[in-house]
């Protein structure tokens, strides 16, 4: 077993470094397990933790707001939960978190505000959630972006970032989608999977630890429907939202 | 030991059922015990949990949203994060959460509106936490409010809540200061011990689980200083909000 998972960790390897295109079935490639990425990341004093990401992060955060470790500025979702639970946690650290999430953003998006919402903020700690709408938007509002885009510009922004922060540690969240509430329908598959398989082969490559979502979003609903976890298949409760900060969290020592 | 900590908690019994006025030592009083509140209250299937308080409990929340587990609602201090706790936690249980805390609040101000924003709701579970606008406005706003008026009126509120609803579990909240931050001067003690000293004998009269919140803030400064945990020595920052979620989730099985 543990020989199975390590061929598929390297296969994984492989299509990551050559072409995601290539990869036949997404559904196969995100089976590998992904549990030694736990506790993967090791906080010190003094570090800067950025989130990055779409609505998802962003979760009405007050964009006038430039702060650290400010409720306002941290927004209501998942990355202020985690931040309350890190900054509660490891008091003696004196963390610098900062949430730079905009509703909306695709991986364009993220390219062209890099130096200033990320780079400039020279984090320790790097969390990127993208790519629902890098999909989403393709049959709601003419986006013409692909698989491909997707992935060459992960990448892209992932070279840059280890450029200008050659020691920074990334954590790469998984779009995930709760099938059958409202915005997410049948239509969104098989080729939304390709979004989870690139960011899951892009967390790999880098050496990102990867925060499976929607295998959490999955198992979550043996306890509670999927309308429970999330409004609209796409956007978390408040209940989502603290089972992806303890998805998170399991990404810190 | 455990002889003493009985006698001492049949002293603050007899004490909160006779005259509270009549404590000579509310620092020997908070010293008791209170471990053996954890844990006291069970959560079932369909329940109703309000939160109630004054701004540390509101933490910005909507007051035109009278929705319940709804993340504007909710505001973004402990009663959120507590919450979002909750409802991951126990998501077979259908949960529904409120909060009516309401900035400057004190005991005359619930009173007003105990009926629409308490007794109407049918909480399962109530927690209160109030008591140091109580003080703090007669230092600063001119209130002429004394201990003997917010005792009374306190027991007043949860007479009145136990007769419309007598199976209501209830949780009372300590009110603390972090003294030598900004609003928190010498020239609030002895006077503010008393309210802290009420709140507990008052918890222990009612059956009402007590959040030690004063010594969960003091043990908090050993980890880093008290501007970290309240901005002015009142308020809890996000490390302060989930350090008093964390002490109201011990009470909850």
């Amino acid at each position: 077993m543990q020989q199975e998972n390590n061929s598929r960790r390297n296969f994984v390897k492989f299509t990551a470094l050559g072409s995601l295109l290539t990869i036949g079935s997404p559904a196969a490639l995100l089976a590998a397990t992904t549990n030694d990425t736990n506790g993967k990341i090791k906080l010190e004093k003094g570090q800067v933790i950025l989130f990055q990401g779409d609505s998802i992060t962003d979760a009405g955060r007050d964009k006038n707001n430039k702060d650290a470790n400010s409720t306002a500025a941290l927004g209501n979702g998942y990355a202020y939960l985690a931040a309350a639970a890190l900054l509660q946690a490891h008091a003696d650290k004196n963390l610098t978190i900062y949430n730079r999430g905009i509703s909306g953003n695709k991986i364009p998006d993220l390219a062209s505000r890099w130096q200033a919402d990320c780079l400039n903020l020279k984090p320790d700690v790097l969390s990127i959630f993208i790519g629902v709408n890098d999909f989403w938007h393709t049959l709601t509002s003419g986006y013409k972006g692909t698989i491909s885009n997707y992935t060459d510009g992960f990448k892209k922004l992932l070279d840059d970032t280890k450029k200008s922060l050659p020691n920074v540690q990334l954590i790469i969240g998984e779009p995930f989608g709760v099938t059958g509430i409202k915005a997410v329908t049948a239509s969104w598959y098989p080729a939304f999977d390709e979004y989870r398989a690139s960011a899951k082969a892009i967390a790999e490559a880098y050496g990102a630890t990867f925060i499976p979502c929607q295998k959490v979003f999955d198992a979550a609903q043996k306890e509670a429907p999927g309308s429970y976890w999330t409004g609209d298949g796409v956007h978390p409760t408040i209940a989502g939202a603290e089972l992806m900060a303890h998805a998170w969290l399991k990404a810190v020592k």
